[in-house]
């Protein structure tokens, strides 16, 4: 069972040391973690940059094609949502039909997050609606992932925000996919 | 052909009337405009949150199998990027294989609208990655456009941003994706 590993962890100074805690939490529950790092693409600084984003979204829709689900890290990023390039691969994963599983290490509801978002860089309209529901993010997502892995989205229990490159939610995303689907 | 109107145009307080415009424009050029939104669910106000949002996501869900490509607004909202629940939906018709067409009304790079978004809200940890490449989003982005429609994304050629709720830059994204589909 190969997971890819979804998520702005890819942004990290420490990305690959982060992948690596991660291989080793889904070998732990009988999962093959796939991180999307670009480690294998050669010295992208020298290419043209034309080149260089196709060559990285072509490995990355590849190692999706590869992988059988996808534990994404739906934590927010520089916005009141979700990392723009995670939430692709996941509306990805849904169309192929493949389980979503994800978590966020936010506490805080979409609609508080969105306010902050607003009272800090304000809407471009007024009076633009903001999404209630109670829910962690866009309905899009908690829907993708109660409708394409049959879980909800993973968050803090304790109300909690956790430290962005936290892992203990991921670590119980993962032990939650793998119960759903038999490995554990 | 039915094309799935997505885009964060749902958020407006003139919903509706901006819609009926997108429907207006799509037919012009042979396309069946499909719009998400929520007026055929009664009263969404009176029903316990967890019902309603489920029935919107069903509902968006159905619709977009009803369809055959999608036309996606992609200006940034709340964030350095596009609104999250478009972005599940570009990719879950990426999944699919259907035809993905996009368009913002944006004319700055993801890299400096990054820059904008850490200044005014800053990242949870420092030394993040900011992106490159020159692109408009995050390249998963500009990268399920291409590869699924196989244009760019239309982006406003003069360099000046639009208004949020412009839809001269939809036009463009519609005639486009019409030439290419061989309707016009």
């Amino acid at each position: 069972m190969k997971a890819y590993l979804a998520g702005p962890d890819v942004f990290l100074p420490n990305a690959h040391e982060n992948a690596a805690a991660k291989i080793a939490i889904c070998a732990k529950y009988g999962i093959i973690g796939r991180p999307p790092l670009n480690e294998e693409l050669g010295d992208l600084a020298q290419m043209p940059e034309d080149a260089a984003w196709r060559m990285i979204f072509r490995k990355d829709l590849e190692m999706m094609q590869a992988c059988d689900i996808i534990i994404a890290n739906l934590t927010p990023f520089r916005g009141a949502s979700a990392d723009a390039g995670t939430l692709i691969e996941v509306g990805w994963f849904l169309g192929r039909g493949k389980p979503v599983f994800g978590y966020s290490n936010s506490a805080a509801s979409f609609a508080t997050r969105s306010q902050a978002q607003i009272a800090a860089m304000p809407d471009p309209l007024t009076d633009l609606t903001v999404e209630g529901f109670g829910l962690p993010d866009n309905l899009m997502i908690p829907g993708a992932v109660e409708a394409g892995g049959g879980l909800q989205m993973i968050l803090p229990a304790d109300g909690r925000d956790r430290v962005f490159d936290a892992l203990d939610m991921f670590e119980a995303c993962v032990a939650a996919a793998a119960r759903k689907l038999g490995l554990a």
